[in-house]
C-alpha cells in the first residue's frame, strides 16, 4: 500500500499537524461552549462533557487541512471546525440513548444519559444542534454573509433527513436485514459520509477566492474520504483488538449490523478502502505540495490502527 | 376586561386573519417538508405527521401578524413562519418521549414514538431541527444575506440552551420543587417565551426597512405575549374542561408541576395575564391601525377558551 512507502518525516508532519489542530479545536470548543456554572448548569455541563470528552476530531482536522490547502486563515476555520464537531457530538449523545444503541460507555467514560439521565441527554443533544448553527453565523466577522449562508445551508443539509439523521434512520431499519453493497453504501454516504463531506466543503468556503475547480476537487476528496472512513471502521471492527478499539471486537457483526466485510469479504473491503483513498487524492494535483497533508490524511484514515 | 368590549366585527377579522394564516402556513409546511415517499420514507413520514397534525399555529400566526403590521410581503413571511413551527413541532416530539413527559396522545392522535417507535421519534425531532435552519437560508431569495443571518442567529439562540432547550432543562429540574414567582417566570421565558419572542423578531426582520424603534416595540410585544401565553395555559389547566383542553384537567397540578395559579392563586394569575396583555399593546401606538390585529391577537391569547 502506498502509505507504507511514505518517508517517516512526512508521517511525522501529518501527526504534528493533526495534533496541533486537535489542540486548536479543543480550545476553540472550550471557548464557544457555555460555561458549566452558567444556568441551566446541568444542561451546560452535559453539553460540555460530551463535546470535550475528546476523540480524534477527524471532522475539524479535515476543515483545517482543507483550509491549509487553500491558504485560508486558521482563525476563520475555527467556527466551522467547531460546528461540525458539535453536530458530531450531539449525534453521539442521541446514538447512545437506550432507545438507540443503548451504550453505557463512550471513549471509556459513562455516556451522557448514564451520567445525567436520559431526559437531560436528549436535551443536551437538542441544545448542541442550534449551537452549531449559531457558531457558524459568527463567521460573518470574517466572510461575506453569502458565504456564511452557504455554509449553514451545507451543514443543515448534511445533518438532516437527507444527511446524517437520514442515515441513522436507514441504519435503524437495516438491522437484521440483508443489504446489498449499493444499499450499504447509501446508508454510509448519509450516516457518516455527509458530515465528513460537509467538513471539507466548509473548509473550502473559508477561502473566499476558492475557484469552482478547486471546490469540486476538494468536495470529491471529502466524499471519497468519508466513505473510506466507514469502510475502514468496519474492517477495524473485525481486525482490531478490543482494547485498541474502545468497544468489543466484532461488536457490529454481533449486532447483526450490515458491514463491508460481511458483504464484500475482508480482502475486498481492504481493496475498496485503498481504491477510495486513491480516488480521493486523484484530483489534488492542481494544489501541488499544498495538498500533501490531505494525501497523508487520507492514507492515515485507511491505514489507522484505531 | 377590555377584550369583552371589542366589537364583534373586529373579533371576526382576527378570526379570519388567523384562519387564513393557518391555512397559508399549512400549505407552506406541506411544500417544504420532504415527501413521505422519498427515502428514508419512514423518517419523512414521522416528520410530516408530527408537523402537519395541526394545532393553532400561534407562532406562525405571530410571524404573519407582525409582518402585516409592517406591510411585509407574505411570500417573505412563509419561510420564518415554517421555521418557527418546525422547531416547535420537533420540541413536542421530544417532549412526548417516555424519558420526558411520556405522553401517548397529542391533539387526540398517537404521539410520534407511539406510532413510529422511540428511536424513529428521536430521529424525526433531530432531523426537523436542521430543516428549520435550512428553510431560513432560502429567505436570501427575498432579503439581504445579513438579515437572513440575523434571523438564523435569533432562531438558534431561541432554540438552544439559553432558549427553549434550556427552559426544558429548568423544567426538568423543577418538578417537585417549590419555585418562587421569579424562578417560574425564568423557566417560562426560556421554555415557551423564547420561541414566541423569536417569532415576533423574525416577522419584523422580513421588512428590511424596519426601524430600531419599530423593531423594539414589536420585540416587546412578542416578549409580553410569550409570557401571557404561558400564564393563560396554566389558568386553563385548572379551569378548562378536559374535552376542551385535549389533556386531563389539572394534569400539570397533578404532576406537581409549578404553575402560576399554584404560586399566585387563580385570581392573581388572571390579573397577571391581563397586565401582560396591556403591557404587550402599550407600545403599539406608533403603528396606528396597522397594529389592530396584534392587539386582538394578544387579547385572544389571554382570553382564548382552548
Amino acid at each position: 500500500m502506498p502509505l507504507k512507502t511514505e518517508a517517516p518525516e512526512k508521517a511525522m508532519s501529518l501527526k504534528e499537524s493533526m495534533s496541533g489542530w486537535q489542540q486548536r479545536v479543543n480550545t476553540a470548543l472550550e471557548n464557544r461552549l457555555p460555561k458549566g456554572k452558567i444556568q441551566p448548569a446541568t444542561l451546560h455541563q452535559a453539553m460540555r462533557s460530551s463535546v470535550l470528552l475528546g476523540g480524534k476530531r477527524i471532522r475539524p482536522v479535515l476543515v483545517y487541512a482543507i483550509g491549509q490547502c487553500l491558504n485560508a486563515d486558521e482563525n476563520i476555520l475555527d467556527n466551522p471546525a467547531c460546528a461540525v464537531e458539535i453536530i458530531h457530538a450531539y449525534s453521539l449523545i442521541h446514538d447512545d440513548l437506550p432507545a438507540m444503541d443503548d451504550d453505557d460507555l463512550r471513549r471509556g467514560q459513562p455516556t451522557c444519559h448514564i451520567r445525567y439521565g436520559e431526559a437531560m441527554a436528549i436535551l443536551a443533544g437538542d441544545a448542541l444542534q442550534p449551537l452549531a448553527f449559531q457558531i457558524l453565523t459568527r463567521s460573518k466577522k470574517y466572510l461575506p454573509a453569502e458565504n456564511v449562508l452557504q455554509m449553514i445551508e451545507i451543514l443543515a443539509a448534511a445533518s438532516g433527513s437527507h444527511g446524517m439523521a437520514g442515515g441513522q434512520a436507514i441504519d435503524l431499519e437495516s438491522v437484521g436485514k440483508k443489504l446489498n453493497i449499493a444499499e450499504l453504501e447509501n446508508m454510509h454516504i448519509h450516516k457518516t459520509g455527509a458530515l465528513i463531506r460537509a467538513s471539507a466543503q466548509l473548509g473550502a468556503l473559508c477561502q473566499p477566492t476558492v475557484t469552482t475547480e478547486q471546490f469540486e476537487a476538494l468536495d470529491h476528496y471529502g466524499k471519497c474520504v468519508g466513505l473510506a472512513f466507514q469502510v475502514q471502521d468496519d474492517i477495524l471492527d473485525i481486525e482490531a483488538p478490543t482494547e485498541t478499539l474502545g468497544k468489543p471486537q466484532g461488536a457490529d457483526a454481533a449486532l447483526n449490523k450490515p458491514t463491508y466485510p460481511a458483504i464484500l469479504g475482508l480482502q475486498e473491503s481492504k481493496e475498496l478502502a485503498l481504491q477510495l483513498h486513491e480516488d480521493a487524492i486523484a484530483h489534488l494535483a492542481i494544489f501541488g505540495d499544498k495538498a500533501q497533508v490531505l494525501r497523508e490524511l487520507s492514507a492515515y484514515i485507511i491505514g489507522r490502527e484505531y
